[in-house]
């Protein structure tokens, strides 16, 4: 791909990127973390690669607008117009339309190439470590959803609910083991202390604070 | 106080309470943080530093909806207000009114007496570590501004702009010498180490995923 290729297709990824937990930032990490993976892979097509990161979530605002739409699904298809009239032939801009398809994890939709396990792997690694607990924390205050929920004894609740401790524990703590490439893997595997050291601080702060707080209330209290 | 008035004035407390980063798990760790450092001081009247912690962000809707009102004169006045209706004196209600008044940083306006020298540090223990570095973020997504902005060069951007890395280094990492109370201080200091690791890894996150990507990028376009 040369680069004004590269630019056009950016500026259509940047036309259709609006909300910030997904914003644009996003996308260029994925892109670089993808092309980092893909230092160590063999005969990777790097014109699908690079265009499949840079639009993989072109279909994110229509999901944003209607729940029920799949981004992924969405985009792929988007994505495969776009590229026809760019010229692309069927099986190429094809190509592309199935990395984005499958780049959310689904049990029945695995990524089939390689250049679609990178792209899966790369969107992953973007929601480990320290910056995966930012974007969900971001998210949820995009979607006005706490960072946790108390039950009536004060303690916290890690299973139920819409909140940010539910959320780590019901996702982000189980995606280190989830990666289709060794490198990827291996990126994962070094981000994962610092955000697991994050959430034990978290939790640690908040049930020191209630502990001593419910006991000093009550002998406060008449 | 008793167990009966208390429940009254939370109850009061949790109707003006209605925004994720201020909800009011906020106005628990808060009152239960200020508990703790009030068992380090002497001669603190227990009625007013609970009412002034349970009501100090009644103020915050008004503020929400017109950014120039201040939410701690206006909380303050509300308090007062409330408070006379529930047979307080004038002397007891305007104590509680100038805690809530001075709890927020301003250069000019300093809290005076025990009880708002101790909600101001609990307040602001609430913007250390973790949970001040979770808020931030929380409140970033209901703001839609995002974690970091990068210049041309693609390098994270410290000191501008609406971003979570300029809130940091404009406001986070300088609050750890800005308490009145050792027990304040000591809290704050405890945290301060997890605040600090997250925000090195998310640095270096960004970094080097910027900085290798760029020159992959470069090697991958014609």
């Amino acid at each position: 791909m040369n680069k004004e290729t590269y630019k056009e297709y950016e500026k259509y990824m940047l036309s259709q990127m609006n909300d910030s937990a997904h914003d644009c930032q996003h996308i260029y990490r994925v892109l670089y973390t993808a092309l980092n993976i893909a230092e160590s892979e063999n005969d990777v097509d790097m014109d699908i690669l690079i265009t499949a990161c840079l639009l993989h979530d072109i279909g994110r605002q229509k999901q944003f607008n209607d729940p029920l739409i799949c981004h992924a699904t969405e985009g792929g298809k988007m994505a495969y117009s776009y590229l026809i009239t760019k010229g692309w032939s069927d099986s190429k801009a094809n190509h592309v339309k199935e990395c984005i398809r499958t780049h959310r994890y689904r049990a029945n939709n695995p990524p089939d190439t390689i250049e679609a396990k990178i792209l899966f792997d790369a969107d992953k690694i973007d929601v480990s470590g320290v910056m995966g607990i930012s974007r969900t924390i971001l998210y949820k205050g995009q979607t006005n959803e706490p960072l946790y929920y108390v039950n009536s004894e004060e303690q916290v609740i890690y299973e139920n609910g819409d909140s940010f401790i539910q959320e780590y524990n019901y996702k982000l703590k189980n995606i280190y083991d989830k990666f289709y490439t060794n490198r990827g893997n291996e990126i994962a595997k070094q981000r994962q202390k610092a955000a697991v050291n994050f959430y034990n601080c978290m939790l640690d702060e908040i049930e020191t604070t209630y502990k001593q707080g419910r006991m000093n209330l009550n002998n406060a209290l008449l």
